[in-house]
């Protein structure tokens, strides 16, 4: 999995059938930066996830893909490579709490 | 998944009997800038992704990649690694729409 | 899927059993130039793939990924994550058949 | 598999139910220098995975990553990419011990 | 599949339990040169795969990766990502054995 922080969402009525109600939103994978642990730097992919946890914009989230994301509550019969698993609380690097 | 713009399509001839009928569109990836959330960054690759939705060239569409996009719909027996899930109607971020 | 194209082959001898009497073909992806969309620029990965459909050195073709390689006419039981699902007859960009 | 270093962990409590008293550890990928194998270069990711073998901050582990993950102690049904599968205890690079 | 170098291996006592009696080797993977195919480039990444053919240090191979992998002998319940399922004997390119 990844960490990822939610940076805004996609609306898009023309889709799947079975896609219908699912909430898109848009990540930006969080990387631990290797001289500062208390530094996220901000991936320059941007993802699609299904979120079925009700995050919101700027949360840092936890991200399951390929098909794994299926195992998601509900997921199994979609065409989804990407979901949000867990809102996270707080990261933990070297003994100190880095986040947040 | 991935947002792609649609930039064109290719013709088989030559291919695995169940391809038949299928209509195979290349994807150009689309990240979000980081500095300009209004704008979107091209990637370098380029994706061949099954298309049941009828998405037009220029397009912003949703994909999914991996053994998932055999959910899509009637691909379940195909050997396709991508297929368009959606068409982006719009995309939000910052509480701005960014898209269109 | 990506686009890529035949630049050999590889023999191997001592191979899992079910392996046998598959050929295996190198393939160097083939990605659309972002300016030009009349040249492709090589991938620098080079990939092996299972060809079923007999192509030649020097033809550019369609290959899947994953376990989805394994939907190929054969190819269930094997151990292979890459496989050729087309040969490709045109390509076409804005309206303009880019190749041949 | 990759091998990766546990640098620290996350804590999430509105997750998945089924990924309720699994441990979420924090990995930085290792890959062996290639003009010195006594080596390892740090990988820019930072990987979530879940560990089921007490793997302890600083400890060279063994990760999978993908469906293959799931075949862990435990893990078919979760919605999980990643898995210690081992802790490392040497590696050993051209009739040499590397590590530790 | 892609083609790679064994450059060692690795030992791990703590591990999965079914992991017991697998072999682990250290895989640098080999890219053919863009203008010199009868040159390999050394990839970065160091891939930890099963080797069920027994292959010796320094010997090219073939490996196949994700789920795919569990394909090959004796690894469908076990939590790996990468296998070696061929040993490489000579490599072909443009009409020329480019290797050995």
């Amino acid at each position: 999995m990844y960490l990822g922080r939610v940076i805004g969402c996609i609306v898009s009525s023309k889709k799947e059938e079975c896609m219908q109600g699912q909430k898109l939103v848009l990540l930006r994978p969080q990387l631990v930066n290797a001289e500062n642990p208390m530094k996220f730097d901000a991936g320059k992919n941007t993802i699609v996830a299904v979120d079925g946890l009700g995050a919101g914009e700027g949360d840092l989230v936890l991200f399951c893909q390929g098909s794994s994301a299926r195992q998601a509550t509900g997921m199994k019969p979609l065409p989804v490579d990407a979901a949000i698993i867990g809102i996270v609380d707080s990261v933990h690097i070297g003994g100190q709490k880095t986040y947040p």
